[in-house]
């Protein structure tokens, strides 16, 4: 029997290998979506933006975030055990895994899964504030949210914190990952302002369409695609029949809310504008697969299809709607990843019947206040240290030759 | 011995998810290949097509076309069963796959697998009808193909259908998939015609050099990644010796025949057109992918070269004639996936024992004959419907503009 | 027992194929890293030769390259066994692997993972002789490079030869793959003398910035994801707890060892420049890459950001010394993969005890001369032959229109 627990163990840490590389690969994602959907001015620096943040939640989370967010905690739940910022000791036990620290796969697999979902909560930041943010800044925030902000609401929810103990469900994290991403952009979005043309004194709302389409729609495919590591993934373990079915239901659902959020989408967007809107169509996929996340097991295929449609008409209105309160976000990621988190979590009960709302309430605003709170806080004071927003010329010039001394598309553009 | 069936079939549920991912990669790889070989301004419109079809085939083939495929029929496996079409008994049976529904694998793995082998298929026309077809026109398209044309044929052959029962062989799709795509697309644009200006009355043929080769180079590379899940998945288990080996000799193959198309197209492309042509090459990759798919189990991977490189040369010249008869296809997709399927149908008795050249035959005419004629007159309905072609000003104009009301590359082009 | 032991092998071979799967990915990498660094004109031609150089290295690997590999050899390890250049009978060992060829693993999976290694290799060299050097003249030495040059290499280390004999370690190809495509390109470049342009007679360097960054940063990820499984599965097991962890650790490491690079570019970059240089950043996260190849096991997460971090430091460096020496490498090849190659080499001692300097500089040595040597010969012979220069005014016009007679971008560029 001993080499059968063997096989076993190798086989739920190689898929948990595998779904976290698919997860990895969301980074990619993020920043082609975000490349293609700004001005060709303000690429490079959204590009440099997505791959330092990648790094540096990488880092952070290595040395203090995993050690917050699975410390066992204490005080009820609510404060996470400071004490186990990672040691030598703690390093060393999570190396040297073995059948007794983790019963079915190699903690290692499991930090590996963990620190990519870090890195995605914050790659949901960067398209938000684009086109007007400090580099610096923005990498100044990277290291609270992903060292602190994000793995204490962690803790509450994956951690055993006070939010599992009240039964508040998010299976793969349309709260933890995509509202409290959602949540820090909006904090930053508020103090950031919007950029200048977008909103004119008439009340005009003026589009800034993005520089590369083609661009923006591969990055929505990485998305779809890492996804399936990111919802699959997070059933922990597939080397049994029932694991092995909530996994292949998982990846069925998965795929089923994001055609659902197309279609929506589609449809949607040519009844209210006439024309179909590429962007909304994929903003309609994403937010499809952000409101199967908080639940992709329970719901059957049709209905994993209606979540994720409605999810699609979601994000629509909302993006007309921030749009009308002048919060300007270039990529649309607070509704595709606040509001439709929203309605991923509060349709859980809808198929899961040991989900209820009010604890589904509590979760969201629990962590919507933390992090909306921190993140302000911590926006707030780099903004007294460094200042948040670049120069109004630079702005004009573009963040590339002011942020980063070169240009995307040199040979392309004729300005 | 209970658990070791368990980890069997955790294995080759896992799998057949990750095939499936990778099959599933392949929409961005035809969105981003048709997206480069496009001109700019029908970019947008293209890649709303590709997000659309995948979209529309997920839910089209979850509601019926998966019930239809494998439905067991009846009438000497001619007539599908279509009291079978999606119900929730039939959703429920699917979902809480057992042992005994499906014995070494989760049943909704298979579905997984397979439903994007139909998007697949109508990724194939969505390049060949490219830069002249209304989007709605092409939507509607979808439904019917991929609800009911695609599952039909599906049927009789991995269906247990006819084409079966008489030894057609198509392991993993260059007829079922590839030449079924294929037809789909010569249907529809022998009734749309050319664009405007490709064939001068005086019999020139004009190229109409695509946009954005890199991107084009991407998406070869994305659809041969993806193969690997397309080929290698379609041996359908992996958990013993045999299976195990059996798909280690399909990478390999499939990756040798890929590789000898290349080099085929390479050298042809040189010897006729004096300099190397980078969409050959691209299109010889492509087409050594299609030649071994229809057996990529019984050659080494020696034969597996060769077989590829006739698939590379023979797209080459299936390119030049097409254009020689006016078949105006923008992508090459009825060269690489239909002349080239029929390739790949053909050689099966060259390497495969079992096979024969009449069924071979008899296989590649049914399915011919049924998608042509079927979708030809799906595409004369709608044509009557709604039109099918844009209106010649917005063809000159560019069908993103028209259709959708944007551009791909606002920055980037002059005009 | 029987079935545990199939249910094994089964999970070892798919292991092995997912990560050679990866590895393949990495072609898509290193085509679009390259396709965005170089300008426009030149981008077709470098693209083909990506597409090509893959399709060569495949084949020329699957002739002769894997037979001299792992041909056991013979003169103290010295010299290998040409006698088992692939005949009928060595392709059908290859074919009908058994449990008795290769215990725990199809054979063919083994094959799989290897060929995709030399092309690695191989694509490192197309990089770095960028914008100046004839499609054919590389497409030459492609072929002797892969079908001879490294696999000869790869035999004295990984096919048993000396080189594993003293004990010289690289557990996936520091220097195996990435000094030797390195050393190979360091031969060409001397031979083929710099870009017109790129140092002016006064001693200004001229930069010459790339065409599309954002391409450059996908090809990035791309790498960053293909590593896992050029890394991930060099471990060639993971079925029992010890392989399965070690596994996890490498993929921890991995990332650890490119989120160090990131960093540790991003701010010597902004030190030494005053702004952050996305392409420096980029080449950060290779070089982490390619520091941790060498020992990606031995290490904790925290070392292993530590010895990235170092490479991405020297990758800076060495780029900027690179130019002050005129040796003109467009992106940076040489740096990443030769001077980063050599840095993680002489790091294994520091975490692996069973390594020692002596025998990881005698290896650096080794792999250093005779690549260079034989690859400077093959250089000059085909300079000889063919030349190896395009004419200058070809250079000037690019070498796309010349070599391929087509445009990468024809709507883009206004010359």
């Amino acid at each position: 029997m001993d080499k059968l627990n063997e096989i076993s163990y190798a086989l739920d840490t190689f898929y948990f290998l595998i779904s976290g590389v698919f997860v990895i690969w969301m980074a990619a994602g993020f920043s082609m979506l975000e490349a293609g959907l700004v001005r060709s001015k303000n690429t490079v620096e959204i590009l440099t933006k997505n791959v330092a943040l990648f790094a540096i939640s990488c880092t952070m989370y290595l040395l203090f975030g995993y050690a917050i967010m699975y410390s066992g905690g204490n005080a009820g739940g609510v404060i996470p055990d400071f004490n186990l910022l990672l040691t030598p000791e703690h390093t060393k036990n999570a190396v040297n895994a073995n059948t007794e620290d983790s019963p079915y796969y190699s903690i290692r697999s499991d930090f590996f899964f963990q620190v990519v979902f870090v890195a995605t909560a914050m790659s949901i930041v960067s398209g938000a504030v684009a086109e007007r943010m400090k580099l610096w800044a923005f990498l100044a925030f990277t290291v609270v949210m992903t060292g602190f902000i994000y793995p204490v609401q962690g803790f509450w929810k994956w951690g055993g914190g006070f939010l599992n103990q009240v039964n508040f469900q998010d299976f793969a994290g349309s709260g933890v990952v995509h509202l409290a991403g959602a949540t820090a952009a909006l904090a930053g979005v508020l103090l950031l302002g919007s950029r200048k043309g977008k909103y004119a004194s008439n009340g005009t709302i003026n589009p800034i369409p993005g520089a590369n389409l083609p661009m923006a729609t591969l990055g929505t495919f990485i998305l779809w695609m890492g996804w399936f590591g990111f919802n699959g993934g997070s059933q922990l373990k597939i080397s049994d029949f029932e694991n092995a079915n909530a996994v292949a239901q998982i990846f069925v659902n998965t795929n089923a809310a994001a055609a659902g959020g197309v279609i929506s989408a589609l449809i949607l967007s040519r009844l209210i504008f006439g024309k179909v809107d590429l962007t909304m169509v994929l903003n309609g996929a994403l937010a499809g697969l952000v409101a199967i996340t908080a639940e992709p097991l329970t719901p059957n295929a049709l209905s994993a299809t209606l979540i994720g449609s409605v999810g699609g008409s979601l994000v629509i209105f909302s993006i007309i709607y921030l749009d009308k309160l002048k919060i300007d976000d270039p990529v649309g990621a607070i509704s595709v990843h606040g509001v439709v988190g929203v309605w991923g979590l509060l349709a859980v009960p809808l198929t899961n019947s040991s989900a209820n709302f009010s604890s589904q309430i509590m979760g969201i605003s629990v962590i919507f206040v933390w992090v909306f709170i921190a993140s302000l806080l911590c926006w707030w004071s780099i903004d007294k240290l460094l200042g948040i927003r670049i120069p109004e010329e630079d702005e004009y010039q573009g963040a590339d030759i002011a942020e980063c001394g070169m240009e995307a598309y040199p040979e392309f553009t004729s300005k």
